[in-house]
């Protein structure tokens, strides 16, 4: 990281400070390293550097394995037009509880922590600190930093001890008091960079795309109808959440991930059922996949069979 | 019709003789007007007058309101490569009882039919001819002609009438006993031209296309898998009929019509779809319906949904 | 068969005369051993003895491996109300050439045969009785009888040869010129038995149920609706054939068989809903299969589920 | 409201303290009035109540219009056993901007407001509070309430001004700087009331009934198949959310409110299938609709038709 003034395309966003697991996952892109890192205080703030041309690209947190879909990056992506998802990152999530050199356990009668971290936190918490107080910090590095800063707005300074990521005490003079205090050790959260990009990243044979539709309209079936728009198209989906579209209770967009790529055939083709079938859909882009697996396709559905279908229309039409 | 010999491209199969309901649908074909009639025997040999490059064209009968799909048709449709259906045409069917001059109604106790014939007039003959015996035709205009030829080789010569196409009487000196002594008196006959032109007719806004399709194995719910091709594109099937494959008891393959034209971009991508799904689609052809019915496609479904959504896919792709 | 005058409950209506395929059929019926069998000229015949108390049961054609659906049968059962398939049977069809005594191949010139038949046999006439001529015979058995009665009304005294089941030869003083004359050795026809009792037969794990229904109405997409009544229940069905309703070109009737009895959870299921769906549904029976298969269920379809699922859904209601 | 002891069963929980949104939805509730509320923390601790014994029932937020499910409420209903929702109420949100006695709006640099409030008042608060700081605070009212409490754990006794529920000032003595700053001014939160109460409430013609239910594999196409359950049964879904199993990522059971009364027919029989399809499905209640809309239902689906359909198949077994 650069404290010198570097060019908007040198530069990467995401939720700050250092030590944050969004930090973690930037750190996984190859081209980021040794470029300018801009640490922001949340989802809008990052997406609005890309979209203002101060970054290169944001990298933001869109789920978690235990509290689900990012609520708020969902909607962002689904209101801000012209960003593209160009690639995802896994990044486990673990806790530990820091507190200012010189402290024991004993002595931590409050905890100052973020509210998904205090819930991801809470079973160990109550168990071994039963009558413990709890702060709400903004972000998990702001919990801990606020412990060295006393006259931080937010009066954390009261707190005896933080919930924070493990990757704190390279940035903090902290004492680890406990590692590994997250309720569940397979807790992971996935990231995605975003980009103003238009040029879709090549294929892999591991993607993934993301999108967001809404159904044209209230009748019974709709949803059934544009799930059929995948399962004809032999498409797998393996994400899909519905989030209020604000304007009255009871309207949903639909958040979309499914396996592939839209430059494979198969893809392409439910993207254009979709299309045909919803009066808003976004496309948030087809990316490599961060678990690498690849996507298995029977022969019907693998491009092949879209050419050799399509061959054999045209010498019908002639 | 000439009895001069005209070359191949002039002419036309029927089943034969003059007189018969394939003749009627043949008389409805403009460009069949003044052209060489060729009488034939049945389906297999009107076919290969096409096949072989003898006849222009074959009106054959696909369909009656009464009996059903004519299975004959269909499975050499399904059998005979190359071939296309480039017009429709509806028959009304209806009969009359005809007998050779002199005859009156208390005089007949034996009447020649074609079975289809007899079938579709049952009611009525067994409520004026309560003890009528029945000798089987090969085909109706055979029935009335052998009342007219003892030496006949099916020995119709011993009946005493003929249940018989109403424009039979131009053709033979035979008296009408009664008219309209069909049992249902809005039974149809759908008739199909079919010929070797690889050419697809125009688009008219009113146009049926025919196709024939094998499910790719016995696995349940592949039928449902093949009809969802047809729904998620808003393509109406008009009819859907199975005929077994023939090589073992359960093995099906499907007759289907389906609304609209192969170039009507809703119709091509279920056709594709289709194509994709089934180990064997044979495309029997567009052409324009008999009813002139204008088939109603909802926005989603027109080509302009179509192009407007490969737009908006060329676009992401770049 | 007895000569004797025997009640209604001991006879058993066939196509007859002795030595059709149908006669085959009911010899496989233990029930009907030593009982009185009533020949009858066709399938209307058949039911009627039934309807009327005559007789006990039908054996009827209902399906042939190479022709399809009999129509005659599926448009009977459709219409006429109070009847059951009690049983289904299956006879490997194949034909024999008769002539009367001392003819030779060479000096056949004409051939009788049941429409049906000849089309099944008309690669072996081809190549083995290339210039022959044919005469349509009213069944398989009136072909070879006819032989043998120059003064029959069909004057089929006129032929030289027959078509006729292998059978034959037990009933009727005829040589065999030629065997194992049908065109694909693997031909089936399948019967079925049909009575008024309305008991269903107890379920044996290899057991067919046959119904007919109609659409409600010709929105698009209805059949596939009927069909996701089965679907959703894990029926599979092993055959789905359209017949004309016969009011107006078309309209559609299904004849539908699926795996399972009507005892089956899922097949009751599965048959509600397709009671409440279609405005017409026809139970035609549940029976023992011929083929004996036993059906797969899978856990989620099996009794059990539905048992434990009713169970849960009474604990809920209270 | 008592301050003295009352028994459990005139005991509710709420998310308090007084003021609250959820305050306001408790107030709707008829049985409630007069009895003791008592104020809890949050969802968890009012659903201890709950299972504890201590309370009757607890009203908690399950949905709000701008921010979606609320994930603690799905996620609690879906692991505590043995709790049902038996009612459903709205509360339209809006907010108001409040601060001790004395002070302007041009006094206020720091504002207190729990996250959700905050996000919802975001707009309002940059247009006329543009450089100002914000402290999250635990709940609505605890914002407020800190206002006169400099000693608040929170700290947020640094704050000037507070976001919070237009309610506030009947209980508080504080000033309102500034009403209706909620940027969407049709906000609705929905709220349940939730009992150990096994039986269901009784059919009004407009309930609502919620359950969650798991996939039985990552099979494609699966969510397409439990979807089917419901629309083969003519069942209409208002609302269907996934939320994260927690055990894995990609991992999601799916939170569904329905349209109607499990003593329906027709949600009783897509219930009966949904638990054979489903291995894991919880049912939360059928309660009255708080937007009080009849639900339309098809003759096809009503309960006379599965009435008729039973007694039909009741006859055919016999």
């Amino acid at each position: 990281m650069s404290a010198e003034p570097t060019p908007p395309n040198d530069t990467y966003s995401y939720l700050g400070p250092a030590g944050t697991f969004t930090e973690a996952a930037l750190a996984q892109v190859p081209e980021a390293a040794g470029k300018h890192w801009r640490s922001v205080n949340n989802v809008g703030e990052a997406l609005d550097d890309v979209v203002a041309g101060r970054s290169t690209a944001a990298m933001i947190a869109i789920e978690n394995s235990i509290e689900g879909g990012v609520s708020a990056t969902q909607d962002a992506l689904a209101t801000i037009p012209d960003l593209r998802i160009v690639g995802e990152y896994l990044v486990r999530v673990n806790f530990v509880l820091v507190a200012r050199p010189g402290t024991t356990l004993a002595d931590v009668k409050v905890v100052n922590a973020h509210p998904v971290a205090y819930a991801q936190t809470h079973l160990w918490l109550d168990r071994n600190l039963p009558s413990h107080g709890h702060i709400p910090a903004t972000s998990n590095v702001a919990a801990a930093a606020s412990l060295l800063d006393p006259s931080t707005i937010s009066g954390a300074g009261m707190a005896d001890a933080a919930v924070a990521p493990p990757g704190i005490v390279g940035h903090y003079d902290l004492d680890v008091l406990a590692t590994d205090i997250g309720d569940n050790s397979n807790a992971v959260t996935r990231f995605v960079l975003v980009s103003r990009t238009v040029a879709v990243p090549e294929r892999t044979g591991s993607d993934k795309t993301s999108i967001i539709a809404e159904l044209p309209d209230d009748t019974a079936g709709r949803l059934l109808e544009m799930l059929e728009q995948f399962a004809t198209r032999g498409v797998n989906l393996s994400l899909i959440e519905s989030r209020p579209i604000g304007d009255e209770l009871g309207r949903y967009r639909f958040v979309i991930d499914l396996d592939g790529h839209i430059r494979d055939e198969r893809v392409a083709e439910a993207l254009l059922g979709l299309k045909r079938f919803s009066p808003n859909v976004i496309f948030l882009g087809s990316y490599p996949r961060a678990d690498k697996l690849s996507i298995e396709v029977t022969n019907r559905y693998a491009d092949d069979s879209f050419l050799e279908a399509r061959q054999w229309l045209d010498g019908l039409i002639g």
